[in-house]
């Protein structure tokens, strides 16, 4: 395979990934502190789910964590894991005895944003349903990608998108949870939507609900917050007309998490 | 970035390119005879169309043709070549001049199945609406991987795709036509489904019309062929308990095909 990078020839691949040909693969995006993964079983089982819809055999977890571990080197960030199905197979059809290929990466802590929470947007790009893919964080992400390009705005730090349907699913990289009549929910993932690590942490803390939203639960939510594995709990300051001051509960989930969780203890006051 | 085949550490790419980790590019399958790619012009046309919906930079058009050729080399076969946003960027937020990677491969001819047709099933994956994305041919394909992933008997040549709501639209990798009432139609592709090269010159050399279709429409059809730009027009024999033989309307077009592409031209008698 020739490979070029704009009018540049690059090194050449033996193989033909499907990765790259078709999206078939499947990542986690870790956060690291001191060196461990302290969340290593919640991502490792949510990509056995993913390998287990896509048919694709898992590489053995404790090299796969060794491997993590060695590039981490003691030190913190987010490493994200992808795997693939690997090369072969005819077009779509998959190989009979894929060889998956994985790969990690180590990147930087990601911004938190303002202390006094994010300011969001609604996205125009609706998220199709598919239920046979839904929940497990796929490499077929084209809806989060055109989601995310839609705007440029610094003081915008995320949007929030709805399906097809209507209904409120996520953040283009994050889980959603709102306050509502004094109980949080947060947006079913059966049809569309990625089961976030840290949504799973926050359903299980809050006594939380899985339910449908529309658009205007979550404008006139008591609190809302965004949830991922990378920034943990991040309360939202601003959505179009609404604002909203930092909720108690919100400030307490943070400290809960900042208890369970090494990393995210670096952040709270 | 470290790669990983199974357990066999293999050389580390410099950068993580979007391709992979979110199937964000395009691809063309070209079918090349004699060192020439015939349709050139509609496959760079599609490339087009599907790189102004992601905001994709195109290379150079001259230039990824004289690679392709050079590839080719006088030879016959299926040109790959995908196109993907190149590394960069924040998480989904594409970079803002991104540098694109694009890829070139050459495989075998495809074997085009038995001469009176080709035998179908149907899948049960269903594809998602997603009208955005519809008819552009991306690497988000893990719907179709699935779809092809459900039989593996060798007498099954392709599989049929129904849309989310129950309509036809397409093969697994091939796009669909059916003969009714004297008249061609062949499925919508505003939805879901790819607008193939060779479908959109069936479309014209049949007067045919795009339309949605019930699986009784595709079951009671006096005739029914597959299209891609790989294989040309393939008849179909037989679909659960129908049966077809090779309609003299599909052999027309086969011969209309060979006259107008030379590649197709050494497969009809």
């Amino acid at each position: 395979m020739r490979h070029f990078a704009g009018d540049e020839a690059i090194v050449a691949t033996p193989d033909h990934d499907r990765g790259l040909a078709y999206g078939d693969g499947l990542f986690e995006t870790m956060r690291a502190h001191g060196g461990v993964i302290h969340w290593w079983p919640a991502h490792w089982h949510r990509l056995e789910r993913g390998a287990q819809v896509l048919r694709i055999p898992l590489p053995d977890e404790a090299r796969v964590r060794r491997e993590c571990e060695a590039l981490l080197d003691g030190g913190a960030g987010v490493l994200k894991l992808v795997l693939t199905r690997g090369a072969g197979g005819r077009g779509y059809a998959p190989p009979v005895s894929p060889i998956p290929h994985w790969a990690i990466s180590l990147h930087p802590v990601p911004d938190r944003g303002p202390a006094d929470g994010l300011h969001l947007r609604w996205c125009d790009t609706r998220l199709a349903l598919q239920p046979v893919l839904a929940g497990i964080k796929h490499c077929n992400r084209l809806e989060q990608v055109l989601a995310r390009a839609e705007w440029n705005e610094p003081d915008i730090h995320e949007g929030l998108v709805r399906s097809m349907e209507g209904d409120v699913v996520c953040a283009t990289a994050a889980n959603v949870f709102v306050l509502r009549n004094d109980h949080w929910t947060t947006p079913a993932v059966d049809r569309c939507g990625i089961a976030g690590v840290c949504r799973d942490w926050a359903l299980q803390a809050l006594g939380a609900d899985e339910t449908r939203l529309a658009v205007t639960d979550v404008e006139a939510a008591d609190a809302i917050f965004l949830c991922n594995a990378a920034r943990g709990i991040l309360p939202v300051a601003r959505l179009r007309d609404r604002s909203w001051r930092p909720h108690p509960q919100v400030l307490e989930l943070q400290r809960r998490l900042a208890a369970e969780h090494p990393a995210f203890a670096t952040e709270v006051a």
